[in-house]
C-alpha cells in the first residue's frame, strides 16, 4: 500500500466527516480528558484495513494508541474482541466513525473474497477483482481482496490491454486487434482478449493473447475452451459469478474468476468500537 | 449538490482509473473515431446519478453527449433503455467506468431506499441515512438516499449535536450534558440524545432535547417512548433496522428511522453501458 | 475546530508567504541558530488562534516551542506579555508572518464579538455572524466569534435554509415557501423566514418556521414582532447592526443579534512579535 | 493577476460556502428559473474585483451573464447601480455570498487605499501595502492596494530582503548584514534596511542598501533622514501610519510610505446585490 | 495520455511561473491586444508534446488558437516553421515559457529515443525507458519515449515486479524470490529479475522469470545469455546503454535495452516561439 | 528553500512512483526487515539536495536515517562514499528512487554550474539561470543553481520586469515602454530591457533600465555596450552561452551571463545509493 497516498485518502475523509469541528466532542469533552475503547467482532471475519484503522487516528492526533491482537487476513471469530484504542476522548470521537467506516468496508470485502477463494477447493482458480471498484476508494478495496485471499485484476487503463468487442470491432477483428495493441504497448504488459464464443477463443490464441476472458459463458463451453487454450494463455471467467457459482467455475480448470460484486457491491463487516 | 465538489471527486476518480492513459482505446481507436451507447436496466430501480453520470464524461470531453429520458428519482423497469450517449470513442472508453461505477451506485441506494420508505406506508417516519457512508463519497450517497424518498440525517459532526452514551457519562447525566451542549453551541442546532429507556426518554424530554434516538429498542418500547414524548421532541429509531422490520417500526408513530445499512452496503443496480 | 482543514490552511498560508524561501533568513541566519520571543498585547483584548499560532510554527519545525500564559477567550491587558516561544531563527522568522496576522485577525474578532455580547446586557440576545466571511477563513473566523462570545449563524449553505425574498416570491409567497423547503429537507435543519413587516412576521409563523428574521426594521416594529411571535419562533434581527444599537436591539427580547461586520469588516488586534 | 491561481482561490471559496449544496435554493427554485439582478453601491467607492467577481459565477455556471458599467479603478458614487447579472436562479444564489464578500473586500481596500494615495498630494510619495495581509487572499488584496492607486511591497520572504534589527544583531551590524545578503542573493533582488535613528541611517547608506526603511521616526527625523540619504536610496517609511498622518509623512519627501492597515485591518465597502 | 492529470500538471506550471501575475504583460498590454507567432525548429527534431503546449494555452484562455503543421512523431528539418499561434497577448505572454519549456524538453526526449531506436536497426530489440525520470513529470517523459520509438518500462513500483540483489538476498536466491513474488502478485503481472552472470541467468529461468535483466554485461556474456534464454523470457539489458553502444547491443539479440539517459539527463530541442 | 512547498512535491512524487504500492518490496521483505547503504560518487561533482534527499525519506518513514558526511556545495571526488543510510528496508526501496533522481538533477545542476562559475575567473560575472527550467522543479533547480555558485534570474513572471522585443514594439519605443512599466509596478521591482544593438543600449540607459540584456552580440558590441553602460545598469548577456564561451564573455565586463542549459538540459550527476 501507498502509504502517502493514504494519507491523501484519509484527510480528505476526515475533513468530510468533521467539517468545522466536532460539536458535541468540543462542547462536553475537555481537551485533556482521556478515554479507552476496544473493537469487537460482531460477525466471523476475515480482518483487513488494520493499518488504516490505527492510520486514521495517527493523523488526527499522534496521542491516540491502537493495538491490534490480529492482523490483516487472520480470522476473527464473533464475538471476540480483537484491538485496544486509547486516548484524548475528543480524537477518539472525531475519528472513530471514519475509522469504522473503512474497517467494516475493507473487512466485508476481505470476508467475502475469503468465501469466493475457499469456494474454489484445491483449483488452480484464483479470485480476482474488477475495476468496479467505488471512486477513491480502489487502492483500499483492491488491497482488502488480497487480504481475503483474492488476486487483484488491472488497477486502472494504464496497467494491462483489455481488448473488448468494440476494439475488435474497431480493428477489424481480434488478430489485427491484438497486433495493433502489441505493436504501440510495451513488452511488459499483457494483453487480454475478450470472447464470447470458441470460434473468437481460436482467434484470441492465434493472435498470442496473454489472457483470454471468457464472458457470460456456461460451464461447458467454459471446460471445451479451457481445454482449447490448453495453458497457451491465462484463462479468465467472467460474468455472472456468484459464490453459488464460484466451485463449478473453479472445477473447469480456469486460471481466474473475476467478480465486479467483491468491490462494488459490499456489504460491510458488523464491527463496533465501544468506548468504556 | 455542490458542482464544484463533484468536479473534485469526478476528477480524482478518473485520475484513479485512467492512471498514465487508456492502452487499450489509444491503440486501437483514433482521436477521430466515435461512437455511440445506451445504458439499459436490468433490473427495476430507482434512478439516482444522471448529472454526474454526464458530468464525468463532460470534464474529460466536451464533445461527449450525453441524454437521458428519465430524471433522477424516476422508476425505471428492467429492460428498459434509459439513456443514449454518444461522441469520441477515446472518451467514452476512458469514462465509461467511473461513470457507471458511480450510477450504479448512486442508483442501488436510491433504489434500495425507496423500499425503506414505501415500507412506512402512510405512517410519518421517514427513512434517514446516518454518517455510515463511505469516505470521499458521502455528498452522492446522501444525495441518492433524498433521491429515493429518505432523507438526510447530519452531513457531519459539524451540523448537529449528538449525544451519546460516553457524552453523558463525562457530563454526570443526560440534563448537564444538554445544558453544557446548548450554552456551546449555535441556537440554530438541533440536539439529539440518544437513549436506552424510558427513564432516559424523560430525562431527555426534561432537558429539552430536540430529537430523542431510542436505540435498539423492540416495538412495545418504542411505542411507549413515542407516547411518553408526545411530539415534544422528534423520535428517531436506530439499531437493527432492516427492510422487513421498518414497517412494524413506521406503525409505532416514530418519526425516523435510521439506517446505516443504506450507505455502507450497497448493493450496485444492474446497469449495462452498451456501446454500438 | 477541524485540526486537519486548519493543517491545509496553514500550508497554503506559508508557501503564500515563504514562496521559494526566506532570502534575508537563509542569507544571514545559520540552520544551527536559535532565538526567543515574546507576544505582547498593545491593547486591552479577547485572545483568540493560540492554538493557530502555535500550530503555524509546528507544520514549519518541530523545534519550535510556543507557550502562552492566557487561553483562547482571556482578556490581556495592554501591555501584557501573553506568550514565550523559542526555536531556530530561521523558523522563527519564516512562520512569523502567518502566525501573527491569524492572531492578530481572530484576536480582532473575539475581542469586537465581546463588546457586543458585553453591549447586549442581562438580555437574552446572543450575538452572532453571517456568512459575510472573507473567503477560505471562515472556520477561523467563526471559531473566533465564539470564543468572543458569540454564536455561529449558519456555516454554509447546507446547513440550514434561509427564506428570503427572492425565494418567497418564487414560491408565491411565504407559507408556499416554507412548505416546499419542509418537504424536501431534513426534519433536522432548521428553517428561517427573512421577514420585512408584521403581515410577513404573522405568516411565518403561521408556516412554521423556527426562526424569523427581522430585517432593517426600527425599535418599536422589532418590540411588536416580538410580541407577536410570544416565543413561538427564534427571533433574529439584522441590518443596521452596529455597536451602538445593540444594546437597544437586546432589550427589545429578540433572541439573536446577527452582524456581518463582526467578520467582514475586521480590525486586527495590535499584537506585537518581539525577538530577543 | 493570476488567473489559475484566481480560479484555484474561488473554488475553494465556493466549496466552503456551499458545502453539500445550497438547500433553499435547490428546494424552491427549478434547475431552469432564472432571475436577473444588479449590484449598487451604497457608499462612494473605488471598484476592485470586477473580474474576480463575475468569475466567481462563471465557475459554477457558465450561463450566468454579469455586465459591469465601470471598471476596476472607477469611482462610483453612493446609491449608483454599476453592474447587471442574469442566469440561472440557483447559480445566481449559489454563488452571490463568495462573489460579494470578495467584491466588498477588494473595493473597501481600494477605496481606503485611494483615501492615502489621495492625502499624498503631490508628493513623490507612493502608498504601499506589506505582509501584513489575510492568508490565501494576498494576491487579492494586494491586487486591490494597486487598483487604489498605491503599489505593493514585496510579495513575499522570497521576493526581496528585508534586514530587521534581530538580522542586524545576528550578523554584528548593518554593513555585515547588507553584505552577507549581497553576497548570497540575486543581483536583480533589491535589499531593504530597517533603521532606528540616523546612526543607522547612515550605516544603511555606507551598506548601500536599495531602500532604507525608517521605523517610527517622528516627523523632524525623517525629514533630516530623507536629506541624508539624498536619493541615493529609496526611503520608505513605516510605523504608525494613519490616514490623518498621511499628508504630513508625504511632506517629508519619503519616497514609500507603507501600512498594514491597508489589508489587515479592511471595512468591506457597503455593496448589494440585488435580484429582482 | 491522461487529459485530467496533464491539466493537474499544467494548472501548477502556469501558477509556478506567473506567480501573483506577469508584471511586464499586464503594465504594457490591454487586455484586447492580440498577436501571432510561430514555432520554429533550430534543429532537425522529432516533434513530440503538440498536444500538451496546445493545452497549456487553453487552460489560460480559450481565445488563444494554435495549429501544428506536423503531429508527434513527425520529423521536422532545421529552420521549419511548424506551428502558428494566435490570440491575447498577454495570455500568449503569460503562457509561452511553460508551453515551450515542456515542448522542448518532450521534444528533446523524442529525438534521442528516436537516435536510440534507429541506432537498433533491423533488430529485434526496443529501446525502453526507465524509473529514472523528473519528479513530477513521468507521464510526458514515458510519453515522449514512445512518441520517439521507444517502448515504456513500468510506470512505477504497482505495475510490474523487479527483483534486485537485494530482494534475491532477502529472500534466499532467485527462486525463493520469484515464487515468493509469484504467490503475491497478480497473475496479470510480469516478474522481471536482474542478473550478473550466466548462473544467475540459469536460475532466474528455472524460476520462470518473465523478463530476465542483464545488468551491466559485455557484448560476449550477452549473446551467450540470449542464446541460453532461448525465447524462454525476454531479455533486457540494461547499465552503460550509451547510444554509440546500442547497434552492438542490439545485434546481440536481445529484446530490450533501456536507458535511463533518456529521462534522466535531457538535452532540451532548441525551438523558438517567435511572436510577430 | 520553502520546507512545506519541498514537502508537497515530494509526496506528489512519491505518490507518482510508488503508485498503489511496491509490488516487489511488499512480496519479498518483511515490514520489520532493516537494510543499510551508501551512497557513492561514480563522477566528480558539487553536492547539492542533500536535505531533499533526506527529506524523502523521512516523509515515507521517520525511522530512516540519512546521515551526510558533505553539505551542499561541497565537492565529492569520484569514488567517495559520502552518506549512509539505514532503515526499514520496504522504505528504503520505496524512497530510493526519487530520492535519488532528485538528488542526482540537482547535483548534476549544481556541478554544471559550478563549471561556469569557475570559467568567470575572477571577473565580476556571475552565472544566472532563467526561467527555462522543468515544470514542477523551479524551486530545486535554482536552489541548486545557487549551490553551484550561480545567482538565479528572476523566480517568475511576478518578480521583474523584463521589457523585450513585442513590449517595445507595442508600447512605441523603449522609453514609453519602461516608463509605462515603471507607472504600474512596485517601486522594489526591477526592470531589465532587452536590446539588440547599441542605439537600443542607449535607449535602454535613458530609460533608466536597472538591468540591459544584450542579446545575442558578438564579443566586441558586448565590450562596447559595455563601456557605453559604464555601471549605470546591470549588463547581462543571454544567448549563445556555452561553457567554451563564458571566460570570454566574463572577460568583456558583464555583470551576469545567464544560460537555460543549466536548467533545462542537465546531465544527471553519476550516484549511485548501494544497499549492503
Amino acid at each position: 500500500m501507498n502509504k502517502l497516498a493514504l494519507d491523501e485518502l484519509l484527510r480528505r475523509a476526515l475533513i468530510e466527516d468533521i467539517g468545522a469541528g466536532d460539536l458535541a466532542g468540543e462542547a462536553i469533552f475537555a481537551e485533556e480528558d482521556t478515554a479507552a475503547g476496544y473493537l469487537i467482532a460482531k460477525q466471523a471475519l476475515i480482518l483487513a484495513g488494520t493499518a488504516v484503522f490505527a492510520r486514521t487516528f495517527a493523523l488526527l492526533d499522534e496521542r491516540v494508541n491502537v493495538a491490534f491482537d490480529y492482523a490483516d487476513g487472520d480470522k476473527v471469530e464473533k464475538g471476540q474482541r480483537f484491538a485496544r484504542i486509547e486516548g484524548p476522548t475528543q480524537s477518539l470521537l472525531a475519528g472513530e466513525r471514519v475509522a469504522l467506516n473503512l474497517l467494516q468496508h475493507m473487512t466485508g470485502i476481505a470476508t467475502e473474497t475469503n468465501r469466493y477463494a475457499a469456494a474454489c477447493g484445491g483449483h488452480r482458480a484464483l479470485v480476482v477483482d474488477t475495476r468496479k471498484t467505488l471512486p477513491g476508494l480502489r487502492m483500499l478495496q483492491k488491497y482488502a481482496v488480497t487480504v481475503g485471499g483474492g488476486k487483484n485484476h488491472r488497477f486502472g487503463l494504464d496497467s494491462m490491454v483489455m481488448i473488448k468487442d468494440n476494439h475488435i470491432k474497431a480493428a477489424g477483428g481480434i488478430l489485427p486487434a491484438v497486433a495493433r495493441a502489441r505493436a504501440k504497448v510495451s513488452p511488459f504488459v499483457k494483453i487480454e482478449v475478450e470472447v464470447e464464443d470458441l470460434e473468437q477463443v481460436k482467434q484470441a490464441l492465434q493472435a498470442g493473447a496473454d489472457v483470454i476472458m471468457l464472458d457470460n459463458m456456461d460451464l461447458p463451453m467454459i471446460e471445451t475452451a479451457v481445454r482449447l487454450i490448453d495453458r497457451r494463455a491465462l484463462v479468465e471467467v467472467s460474468g455472472n459469478v456468484t459464490l453459488e457459482r464460484v466451485a463449478a467455475l473453479a472445477a473447469t480448470g480456469v486460471d481466474i474468476i473475476s467478480s465486479g460484486a467483491l468491490t462494488h457491491s459490499v456489504k460491510a463487516a458488523d464491527i463496533s468500537l465501544r468506548l468504556i
